[in-house]
């Protein structure tokens, strides 16, 4: 009885968590400019109520009714799971003050402003305040919610559950010694990027290719839409209604077709989750509060990079594919063979911006934004130091210096959006992407498909270790099941060496 | 202290309805299919929490002591309107057993499902005990709320305040008897309809015309979208985002027109609604539990019926217009007169489907309807007999006789949707418009704006005199002030006359 009134309380909360993510939907593709006030009024409601729901004295009541309840079931029951993680949630959320949800919302608010006009002007100087502020509330929501090495670890643990700056450290150092040899021989080689001459792609018709390479890989339209956004994301409101965007430039199809492969593997992952998660727990971030049947952010990320990088970027996907999005732009490929195609799409170069990054340089990107955050959420970096320290980073692990604040530390939106502790979930992804792919190739089934073009098998194997599974496995036991170890940088450095210094 | 207290709590509430709006636009302009059953959810949960938000025993004590705290302000202070809507409201969701909010909800799934079923068969009993059983938990509803005369009034009081059954009575006596002469009149007429040959028009380019004739009268598309669907609405989230639709047919563009002209209407009111309104009582329906800004149903319609019949079907207006329009479609339009346009967009002919009658047969579409819906209500007519009643009424107000059920009493959604009591907000609609665009057109500055196709000065004044009050006004105070008297049929009766037996 109090597991089914729980289960319902969950549900609920699980509704109004998608509704919001409806919301940012719609904001990002389809709102008039006219329409934003309004809406930051309506996430605010949303998100209090959801939270509210959560956090409710009835619903601590439920819960430990519920955990009795749920005492007498065999230990394998999810149930115990599912309570785990309900209480974690609620918990966390009762042991942060009214006063500090509402001061970080409103700084949130107010950097955005501030990030856009220095931004636009290219001034550190006009956000550092608000940068200050958001450091000092993050530390406040750290403290909040609890941490034992470091502060910064509480903040890690919202994205990437087990993860802390020590863990991350060790990775990173694997990472970085692998990967500097593999750059020297990469870029020592014959840069073929200039083979490729960009030409003239109607936005329309790579919406159609997008969405054609998109259901290839098994995306169902009849439960998902693809759209047109500045920054392509993916968003789900339930498995059965996942939105994935991407973005046209006319002169270059690489942008919207590797952002649409790239969301495709995000949007893959919500439209397999187990049906029976649906509005539960396992299909909802309550410590976040948002809606999402990834385990993790770094989990999530795995499945774009799985599809953009490891299928989408390789030799044999363009020797195979290259004809049919010829026939998409029958004029600008005309003269394009594959073998020039794949070049320009696995071209590398030291370069500033994060996401303009190659897959061998990106995860150097993401090692200096780490560092300048965990010395932020430490004290032992003052926010006036950031853009010296962003420097001598940028010089230590790619050998430039950005010209200005806009190419430099004010290039990324996370840090306006409250965002600490997230960047670090994007190498995860790169990593755990490396090592699922290798297990499931592993696989002759899955092997044989991808050699002749056919991701059926791949997708089914990814369902059955992976989507399926929702919120109900960690990242770790999806890994340890499927490969026999848990996040280990090897199959990603073996896969870079391959591809680019092969 | 708790006015202000009280306040917060209806824009929390606003702020849920504004967001239950976005769910059904999304649902009909943007969803997968996928998507409806969670959506149904989402819908429920949402709905749910506004209404126990409104009828909370934490809003009855804030609201009394409110109300002891308005006690000291002027008499003409609109808070007094504001607490005795809000109480209102409350009082009246107070009055409505959980029980029955959840039985409605149920049989509203069920006969949606059933209706779409029967009409595709044109089956009535397939839909009559899902209509059986709305008439029950309706007549309920209505018990709960309250009613003096007869159970209907508390239904139609829901849609149009003020109404009841005896007043629709005597109006629709006066529609019906000044309609018919005119009507015959008409018939008598050569019918000019045929001489506009349908041709070839692009869907994108009936949706820039649309745009253009809509941004012309006013609309401001910085604060709303013009989107499609098979069944055009108007639809807001605060008056800075208004999300009108139309649809298109590629052999004629007259649908798609005076939809968007009708959307337009509706979207107009919204937009202009004072921004002081925005999340309170006064741009939100609490009774209904939806976001709007118009102070009811009719006034609503009144405004949409002004723009798409009044200008938009005007002889002036074609005369003014037709180039602009064959602008858009050059080979189309090449060999017509905006004569020959006027007159099929004003033919006249007697026919079963109320979407597609012409302005002069439209009512008598209504009063069949009203009929219908009273002797269900007091239970002077069975489910079982409808689709007899229903032949007789058409045989009695248009001397025709629907071939099945599908052209008869299974064409419209409404009773599918719980909704009865809603359809003579139609007529009352085209009642008020006439009125209104009577006075606006006696306003010297307002006559020579649309001689001239400047509809700026027509719009001003349906602003100073309707749009700007939003719900703080009622509709009959809007047009006691704007036209020196209450609904009256005199104004309708004289337009139609000049128009169609002039």
């Amino acid at each position: 009885m109090s597991l089914a009134a729980l289960r319902q309380r969950i549900a609920t909360v699980s509704d109004l968590l998608c509704t919001l993510n409806l919301i940012v939907w719609d904001s990002r593709t389809m709102m008039p400019s006219g329409g934003a006030a309004a809406r930051g009024h309506q996430i605010a409601t949303l998100t209090r109520m959801a939270r509210d729901t959560l956090a409710a004295d009835a619903t601590m009541d439920l819960l430990a009714r519920a955990e009795d309840e749920a005492a007498g079931l065999p230990a394998d029951d999810l149930a115990h799971e599912e309570l785990r993680q309900i209480r974690r949630a609620a918990e966390l959320h009762r042991r942060v003050p009214a006063e500090l949800i509402e001061r970080r919302a409103a700084v949130r608010a107010a950097a955005n402003a501030a990030w856009i006009e220095a931004r636009a002007r290219s001034d550190f100087s006009l956000f550092a305040p608000l940068l200050e502020e958001t450091v000092a509330n993050t530390r406040a929501y750290a403290d909040a919610i609890g941490w034992e090495a470091h502060p910064y670890d509480a903040m890690i643990g919202l994205y990437e559950p087990g993860e802390t700056l020590a863990s991350l450290q060790r990775l990173f150092g694997a990472l970085r010694d692998g990967i500097r040899p593999i750059l020297d021989a990469a870029l020592a080689r014959p840069q073929a990027q200039a083979a490729f001459v960009p030409g003239a792609f109607p936005a329309d018709r790579q919406w159609e290719a997008a969405k054609a390479f998109s259901a290839r890989f098994g995306f169902d339209f009849g439960r998902g839409r693809l759209d047109t956004t500045v920054h392509p994301f993916e968003i789900s409101f339930t498995r059965d209604d996942v939105r994935i965007t991407t973005r046209y430039n006319p002169a270059d199809l690489r942008p919207a077709l590797f952002g649409a492969f790239h969301e495709t593997g995000h949007g893959l992952y919500e439209q397999n989750v187990d049906p029976a998660f649906t509005r539960t727990v396992f299909a909802s971030d309550l410590v976040g509060l948002y809606a999402v049947g990834g385990t993790s952010f770094g989990a999530h990320e795995s499945q774009s990079r799985l599809w953009e990088n490891h299928v989408g970027r390789s030799r044999r996907f363009w020797e195979l594919n290259f004809a049919e999005l010829q026939g998409f732009f029958p004029d600008a490929l005309a003269n394009v063979t594959p073998e020039a195609f794949y070049d320009a799409v696995t071209g590398v170069r030291k370069s500033l911006i994060r996401v303009e990054a190659d897959e061998l340089t990106y995860d150097l990107h993401i090692m200096l934004r780490v560092e300048i955050e965990a010395a932020l959420m430490d004290g032992s970096l003052k926010v006036a130091d950031v853009p010296g320290a962003w420097a001598d980073a940028m010089q230590r692990h790619l050998g430039l210096t950005p010209p200005g604040d806009r190419e430099g530390v004010l290039q990324d939106i996370h840090w306006s959006s409250g965002m600490i502790g997230s960047f670090c979930t994007y190498t995860v992804g790169n990593v755990m992407a490396a090592q699922l792919y290798a297990a499931a190739k592993a696989d002759p089934g899955v092997a044989a498909g991808v050699a002749a073009g056919d991701y059926a098998p791949l997708a089914g194997w990814l369902r059955r270790c992976c989507w399926t599974h929702g919120r109900s496995k960690t990242r770790d036991a999806i890994l340890q099941d499927a490969c026999g170890r848990g996040l280990d940088a090897g199959a990603y450095l073996a896969h870079l060496r391959e591809r680019y210094a092969g």
